[in-house]
């Protein structure tokens, strides 16, 4: 249970207030809590990030090493990222630079089934490296495709995989392009005696996924590649458990310094169909501006075409006194998320500052 | 057919070059291969990106209006996020802005179920703003958690969610948590008469996510809580489809700008169990560096622990006149990715210059 992983973090700032932000860090990274909400000493000693230590690398950055308990990471890919950088992915002073994964953890989740050994082996590769190729652009048909995967294979690739731009769009929809390349393919292998792989490009969610698995299987395919960081990275945890036999790829994409405005996030969440987004509102424990808190808000429940609205829910560090204000800015669309400074409160006070917290909201003036 | 949505990017450049940096991204975002490749008039009128706008923002950055084709899309959230950022957030001279989907999009995806009013009528919140809190640290035991929903709704909230830190760990595990904070939010309830709701967080792949979304309805709850860049977007995309009845609360995790190391993410993938990793080789498209590389490599197919190596797959722009290069660099344990240079051949030579690029693998004289 106190097993441990090392998230190394780079931080900018300076050496008087550094080991404060790592506390900060810490603290936003394991319990997301100020320290003083937590009375169970357990919690303190096994489940609180700690600080492991702090180096100055010049140019006003720090490097830190936070120490996360294991057993806040539940054996659960998407859990894991989240407790790595999920919060902390709205510090800009903040990048995560690399993590240290403790026994218990590496066993969870085991790592490759078959990996560059298992890879090479099928291939029949001895003592070489492997070629792979990619069916491309999208916007070819499916016969078009697979007479360039016949071609590929003719060539004697062992591998061809689809572009990762390849999905189930109308110009060439999964199960019949996939069908279509393996057939290529096995016919090319004939030809060149070579076991030459296709690798279809997995995407939507598990289910989707589990059903072009099973597209890919009754072609004798064993390999697929999937964009972790598009599909979650709990799917393909997921994925590599169910399917054993199969090799998995994974792709790049989403994988850069992301540099998305979160406006946009709170636009596609909304457009992919959440009722409520959650943001950090400025003066809280976020850096968000209130121009960006603007575009966030009018991204969540602006009139577009016909869509219905997003419901606000501005938080990351808001108080019962800031209520009015909240109100005065958000109106009656929004909700307010009060987390920590409302469970700051004693225990024996908390129905009631939480009956204030709602009192305030209920007797609000809305204009 | 040929909808376009728009996308904004802001580009770093100079103006001698940022006409042609912009086309770059715009293939990039679309047919990911040098138009010398395209053969089909079809695919170059209304699949290629398209540039439509360049404004010159000053200090050194341009903003970039770039039409993708609705069709690429294909109706699913992960590979618009795909369309939208997949391969342009690994350029850090690219900032991806804002969208603007036309009509056949927004049809598709078709946002929320309930959303605000939806959420407020719920609530039976008549002309006010809604309240939330959280139920943290984690750490904390199922009896403790229930304790603490049923004080925040004794005290009249409108929610009760679960902190994104909750997931499925062994010191409260989900159904054991859902169940008892459902029924201690319904016993307060009872209390207040208020409908006051309990927001369970959602964690693991849509499979897992299935089975929470059962045991929360079986409970009598409507609302949950999902981190969609944790759980994948594909994933709230259907979970907005499949449980139209659900309202369901978006949580920011990673959605900052992620600003993490693509070698950390090479790591990552290698333990949740990708067999191959593809990441953009120095010299190529992207601006990655050696010593990035170096790291990644290493990430990779490093010792560690007794967990077996995943096959570097270096690519992004690669030729085959850089084989013998890459072959003395990464070795036999690699797979060489070649994609665009080796499409660029003539359909009539393409099998020749595949066989050439196989041989030159083949034949390399491995140390």
């Amino acid at each position: 249970m106190n097993e441990r992983l090392q998230a190394f973090y780079r931080i900018r700032g300076d050496a008087s207030s550094i080991e404060e932000r790592a506390r900060g860090v810490a603290i936003e990274q394991s319990v997301e809590a100020p320290l003083a909400v937590i009375r169970d000493p357990r919690i303190l000693s096994d489940i609180v990030g700690q600080v492991a230590s702090i180096e100055d690398q010049g140019g006003g950055w720090f490097g830190v090493r936070i120490d996360l308990a294991s057993a806040t990471v539940g054996e659960d890919a998407g859990q894991l990222l989240n407790m790595l950088f999920g919060n902390a992915s709205l510090y800009d002073d903040v990048v995560l630079d690399d993590a240290v994964f403790p026994p218990g953890l590496l066993a969870a989740f085991g790592g490759p089934r078959h990996g560059a050994a298992g890879l090479l082996a099928r291939a029949k590769a001895e003592g070489r490296a492997l070629t792979c190729s990619a069916l491309k652009p999208q916007g070819l048909t499916v016969e078009e495709l697979a007479a360039l995967a016949y071609s590929l294979a003719l060539g004697g690739l062992d591998y061809i995989k689809d572009d990762h731009g390849l999905a189930n769009q109308s110009f060439s929809p999964f199960e019949d392009r996939v069908r279509a390349c393996a057939t290529a393919v096995r016919k090319a292998g004939a030809t060149t005696g070579r076991p030459t792989r296709y690798v279809p490009n997995l995407n939507g969610h598990f289910g989707q996924i589990e059903r072009q698995i099973g597209i890919a299987r009754s072609e004798g395919l064993d390999t697929a590649m999937i964009a972790p960081m598009i599909a979650g990275v709990p799917t393909l945890q997921a994925l590599c458990r169910a399917h054993p036999d199969f090799a998995f790829i994974a792709h790049p994409a989403m994988t850069g310094a992301t540099r998305v405005s979160p406006y946009l996030f709170a636009k596609l969440f909304r457009l992919f169909g959440a009722d409520a987004s959650i943001f950090p509102n400025p003066g809280g424990r976020f850096g968000f501006t209130m121009a960006c808190c603007d575009k966030i808000t009018d991204a969540l429940r602006g009139p577009w075409d016909g869509l219905r609205a997003s419901l606000p829910v501005p938080a990351g560090g808001m108080t019962l006194q800031r209520v009015p204000e909240l109100l005065d800015y958000y109106g009656r669309d929004a909700m307010l998320l009060i987390g920590g400074a409302l469970l700051s409160a004693p225990p024996e006070t908390l129905v009631k500052e939480t009956a204030t917290f709602v009192r305030a909201v209920t007797d609000y003036r809305y204009g």
